[in-house]
């Protein structure tokens, strides 16, 4: 064994010869002994990250058909070759379901031997070790039936299952708990200093982070919440689960449309959740916005340059902050959301019955 | 005459049959007659995007020699076209210096006719005609004399350039003026706040965006001020400067590296400001920061999800912004900074006898 000591990124499992972080690795040390700090789960399944399987699956397709056994077999040979989930191609993960097996004497995460959890840290930075072959998978599909083990780090996040939920609406709810969590917080700050009530409006505010977000923004105190959505499907939808004051139909990516659109609901936004992933959203997120109002950016289709230059560009005061994933008890308050809001629960619960019936 | 009425955006002036902003447009509407919120500048000198000029000289270069003949009939083309110098390779523009020829009745922008200013909204998006066929310029270099009149916007920003300093010296300033002015209301925020003194770390503290940062977190009430540099020689500069409590070197595209050097020097920072133009810093940047700490990003090298995952992957609770260029009074403030700190000056009027003598 080497003789390192851990660090909490993980940085002791990377195997590469450059310094970089697991995530960046080429490969990683997927030993089943710990480090006192770590934490060893039994798999029960892995989430393939949705952008990941359909690149396996176009790969492996042609003519109408896919090869199945060529995808199961790909990904046993990068998580054989990497000693973690990541696709090569798209560079994302996903995440996985299992149980604690080993807790090191050290490790802060709070969990016990037994405790059935989900990560909610990437597959693309957590050591991981297949065993079964994938033996029960067909390949088809991003769930993935899987025996074997992986390792959590210091600062890895792992969140306990809970017992009063089914365990595929509290997966579908923590994939997203980042954005209703950051987005309380900002909503809770600017109520917390105004005397005239605070806008919200959510971009997307039909999909899943996104009615979450408005969820969380009522929460947190606005006074006024509008949900923007493409078209008139998601906005009855929408309006029948209650979450918004106003439910509005726009293109955003026409920044004059969706910022006329958010004034005719009530705007400008002092907060304005983007949470809708195409391309070319900066604009008429900033254009929605008050001044000294924040853009908080969840799209991961959200431009760095763009956001930056078109604030700069419209002489726009306001506040970009790049969605953080992670807030301390995300996951928890997510949940928390879903069981008190009935509109959020028939929103995940029709989107889980709409996909099994595909 | 169509008869629309203008937008601040100056929305008015696209000729493109979609809706775009000026920015995203492929051809503005140059007319020399103003919409009533408009302000007319006579141009005197067009400063190109270093990175646009850069590509236009690889573009007509070749054997060791360019034909800047080409590189200035190219211009004059894209401006003649597009009714906007915005490299189409590129994307980006530049600014220009001028003096106010007429100011619409309604325009906000508190500018009166004869004031000669800079624009700090990119040329991008500024409606400009070129009327001397650039005879002044040989094609060499982003400084480009010229005769022509540009527009500017209900949104736009321009700044009067002060009596007192170099016209040169200024413009430098007002180039990266949006960083110091971010960072001193971050870092106040956080004086505001905390009972234990701010620590601010500036990675990319010898350049221009960063030396007025580091001028700017001082100013604002920073209890230790910590400057990060990629070698030995920027940070004797830097040291020489005095502008920082601490100076590192270290590669800031080394995330454990970073965080390191930072937590030697005092860290982990409350705030770290990232103004260095390399890809990669963004995992360093948030293990350098400390728990409920912010990161800004200035760098438009800075990879929206790499920053957003990387936060996630490192369960790390630290607020990060996009790096807005606009904030009201950013010009005045950064040129009150170079006034009264002699190590920004030094910094700043080395850089331009450096440039000059290349």
């Amino acid at each position: 064994m080497v003789a390192r000591v851990s660090d909490p990124t993980g940085l002791h499992r990377v195997l590469d010869d450059t310094v970089v972080l697991p995530q960046a690795a080429r490969r990683l040390d997927t030993r089943a002994e710990l480090w006192p700090d770590e934490v060893r789960i039994r798999v029960e399944r892995l989430n393939l990250d949705a952008a990941s399987y359909r690149q396996l699956e176009r790969k492996h397709g042609g003519d109408g058909s896919v090869d199945y056994d060529a995808i199961r077999a790909e990904v046993l040979d990068i998580v054989a070759g990497r000693g973690k989930m990541q696709n090569p191609e798209t560079g994302s993960g996903g995440m996985l379901v299992g149980t604690v097996e080993e807790v090191g004497p050290d490790s802060p995460l709070g969990l016990r031997a037994g405790d059935r959890v989900a990560t909610l840290v990437s597959l693309t930075l957590t050591p991981l070790v297949i065993e079964d072959g994938l033996a029960a998978w067909d390949g088809r599909g991003e769930q993935v039936p899987c025996d074997g083990y992986a390792v959590l780090f210091g600062r890895s996040i792992a969140a306990v299952l809970p017992d009063d939920l089914p365990t595929e609406l509290s997966l579908s709810v923590m994939d997203v708990c980042g954005a209703p969590a950051l987005t309380a917080r900002v909503v809770g700050e600017y109520v917390a200093r105004s005397s005239h009530g605070v806008t919200v409006a959510v971009v997307g505010g039909g999909g899943k982070s996104g009615s979450l977000s408005l969820a969380a923004a009522r929460h947190a105190g606005a006074s006024r919440t509008i949900g923007v959505v493409p078209h008139e499907r998601e906005a009855a939808l929408l309006r029948a689960a209650g979450l918004a004051d106003e439910v509005v139909v726009a293109d955003a990516r026409n920044p004059i449309g969706l910022r006329d659109a958010v004034a005719a609901a009530g705007g400008p936004a002092d907060v304005t959740v983007v949470c809708v992933d195409v391309p070319g959203c900066e604009g008429g997120a900033i254009l929605a916005t008050a001044d000294r109002g924040t853009v908080v950016f969840f799209s991961m289709a959200t431009s760095f340059a763009a956001a930056a230059l078109g604030a700069e560009g419209l002489a726009s005061d306001v506040t970009m902050l790049v969605g953080n994933g992670y807030v301390p008890g995300h996951a928890a308050y997510a949940l928390e959301l879903l069981r008190e809001d009935a509109g959020v629960r028939s929103l995940f619960e029709g989107r889980l019955t709409h996909e099994a019936g595909r």
